[in-house]
């Protein structure tokens, strides 16, 4: 998109539209529209409810321990599992960390999401006090320096290090470098740093994303949502010749169409509304007004 | 709020503003700003997210379980418990549910929450198809006539129906009397319908929301948020003095402050972004447009 | 059985056999038997796979939960749940309290069974460290002042005791009687206690077994099968003419029947060993020696 | 131990003791000492409860998910996962089939573990209905052709078949080839079977344990406490003059030292009997006589 809007301005004419997976992608594509820059159209496909919702959550949350056991084999039953950040990737890590039998621990900033995962039966805390307590922790904030030289330096002889949330940089890898004497590679994706007060630390995958470096990142189940969605949303911009140059939400129908396709392809019935009901929630509707 | 746009205008002026804690009174409010009817300020509390995320899930999760047990004390684990409708409500308590060792069927119209409830470890199927296997069901849809003659006529003997989404239509009990040969009142909100072909129905507080009717309704630790809301907003309509007679959205302050001072209540605390996170986080966002 | 074999011996020669329910009357049979004292055979119901296993863990775990309920209507999702002792009916009300959404913390004297509840994903702390930290306790040992003086008195303000394993010794009334300036009954099985400290404390059901005394005890379909088991080895001592005044355990066939029986009334089947599997089976045992 | 006992017997008189950590040797041990033939105590390592109890459950468990993700890269929310056998292995692998989303279905011989696996909230079938709904099928009942030729015809295409409780018989291989036209390794332990009616099926490690095969068998965390049970036995043994040539129980002591070990690595304090609970137990053991 950079380059046809910069350098081969000549094609774009001939550009009818375009669809945009990532976070990113759509939020640099928003400010172009906003300057007036966009040139074409662009379907959002990042914000369909059958791509942020189902992968962020079930192909995040079961790929991350899935890295995680490849890189370790340890047993996750009854370790103290800390999870920095309860947004929908958190939100996975953490469900699956507990169905594996570990003892969640939670982080964050943001007191909505925190007291979610407090009535989630799960234990919040600053990471801090967490550093002191727990033998694993994934990161998954979307930020920087998440788990810091303080909370390295209080961590338990064995803690183990990982990131699935963004770039390598949620782990400190300066400070970890910083205050360590001694790292070695123990195994492919894991590498012990022999802290300076004698204990050792494993990084994972050298702090990338561990669903990724270690594992095979999301299962097909999960990427086949994301390619429907693709794939609709151009077929819906090829068949509409009035699309002006902004950025659009997809379609309602789409998103639908695909989780009922899904829901197909998994032998899944479901019900459809009757005349009465469909009636009465137009009623009701109408008739609180 | 109608009583004084109609019978009381002559008061109106002495209104500053308004709150307003339900989902019908949103709906009614909002038609009113849009006819230009609406005469002040009114601050939407039942859309905050300290509200409606944790009384739907939470508060009818759990206390509907509880209702149903004080009505029939029946043992939970190992019944197919069929939840109607995968809203807040029906997420919550299909979660409970399984939480109490029952293996949970959920029904829906919607084909986005039908997905999501199978990726959630539930069957999904029609309700003319979960009607031959459910030995409890629970209506929780906003709509009419969930379950209706044909499913009855089809339930196992001794199946429990509930409702814990509306009013006393989601179960159609005219069609529930117009197929029993007897009905008696077993025990407080609990009624056996002898069907004709023999089997015993039994239908807990006559339809009516079980959680309030045979429970106590929400804890007060999900009815303390939402009254934080309304006095937090009352508020905030007070110290201000330019708001113009529309509806509006609990402000984000006010939201996250009763998240914090829940967490606060709870004992728990939680992380500060620290300076070099929030300026990664607005360089981030400035860096990608 | 104590007045036959004492005030009322001219009646034991009319008495073909018996069964006996409960732990304790086990244990006092056993030592008759031991001391020959026992005149007529007994089938020790308690032991049966279908009566201690169901009982303690489903119907113990569900109906503790619906006694704190009825007594407190607290919302259990969030809260620091402690549970004294670890044997069946401690894992039942664990699971079921995790299951609610609580964060369930366990106190053990026993290694292996703290070690099991850690492999659950529990935590696990000396009462000590869990009484400053829970919101909830529930005792259920089997032993004495589990809960005392020097625990109450860490206790945050609110917290709920209460006793679902045996007697109402498990908290120790007598040191929270002494510490405490005031107690009041709040409404009905729920006594606040402030205790000197200023706090409130808030005993169920004057300890005693809070799912008998608040709730309704095990569900029907927990006590059937036990009944089953009354029932069917009373028939089995009638048809067998040549028992010794022994105490004997169920017979292995009674306690699969009854399995059998309950599956069937779930419409539940199961398959059956093949030719080939039961012939692989025994050759295996035969092969090995 | 075969070899000592037949060909080597001269060095009998020199071996003190010994060990046996599997099921399989300590039935032929058992029956070498009914029939008088064993020469030296044994310890029966097997059946120490830090050692059945949790490798089969946690290590188990944990180990066949990750040999099904490593073979497959699957995912498992949504999943229709049928776990064949509910033994020890069979309840750990539901058990966390169901922590990563999965919908798990048992199938069982015996109604007692039928019953328990119904209570805990998985429906139970016979196989041959369960191969029509399952996408993924786990073996582990210790018993051979679990699994079909006619079970595999009626499986939906692309269901999947592993087997982790015994040796590769439990998934009839023999059936699998009768009935498919093709064959073709997909990628390593992950084969592909086109059956004659067109459907594909995946067998997982050509049969064998798919956790030691695809995956790295249990963690660690497992394998200590056998290991440790192991070691403290044979010390036990070397400092007791006057064991008889018989198989012997794990002595308690040792079985509780490990777990007090193990939970002492994790940094897990627990309580102690008080003097008063001591009594108060002896105490009721004795008045109840």
């Amino acid at each position: 998109v950079g380059t046809l809007h910069s350098k081969r301005r000549q094609l774009l004419p001939k550009v009818k539209g375009g669809t945009e997976e990532t976070t990113t992608g759509v939020l640099r594509l928003r400010a172009m529209e906003k300057d007036r820059a966009l040139k074409y159209p662009i379907i959002a496909v990042n914000d369909a409810y059958t791509k942020y919702l189902f992968d962020n959550r079930y192909g995040t949350g079961q790929s991350t321990l899935d890295g995680i056991l490849r890189a370790t084999n340890i047993l996750l039953a009854g370790k103290n599992f800390v999870v920095c950040g309860y947004g929908w990737c958190g939100k996975g890590i953490a469900m699956r960390a507990q169905g594996m039998g570990a003892s969640v621990i939670v982080t964050e900033v943001n007191p909505l999401r925190a007291l979610e995962a407090t009535m989630n039966g799960f234990r919040v805390m600053p990471i801090a006090e967490a550093a002191t307590i727990g033998d694993i922790f994934v990161t998954a904030t979307g930020d920087t320096s998440i788990i810091r030289k303080e909370h390295m330096q209080r961590m338990k002889d064995g803690a183990i290090l990982a990131n699935s949330g963004h770039f390598n940089v949620e782990v400190n890898q300066k400070d970890l470098a910083e205050i360590s004497s001694r790292k070695r590679n123990v195994r492919p994706n894991l590498d012990e740093y022999t802290i300076k007060n004698g204990r050792a630390l494993y990084l994972l995958a050298e702090g990338r994303l561990v669903n990724l470096a270690a594992a095979e990142g999301h299962p097909s189940e999960v990427m086949d949502m994301s390619f429907a969605n693709q794939a609709l949303c151009v077929e819906y911009i090829a068949r509409n010749d009035r699309m002006e140059p902004k950025v659009y939400e997809v379609p309602k129908e789409i998103d639908e169409n695909i989780a009922k396709l899904k829901l197909g392809s998994m032998h899944i019935k479901i019900d459809k509304l009757t005349k009465e009901q469909k009636k009465y929630l137009s009623t009701w509707e109408l008739g609180t007004t």
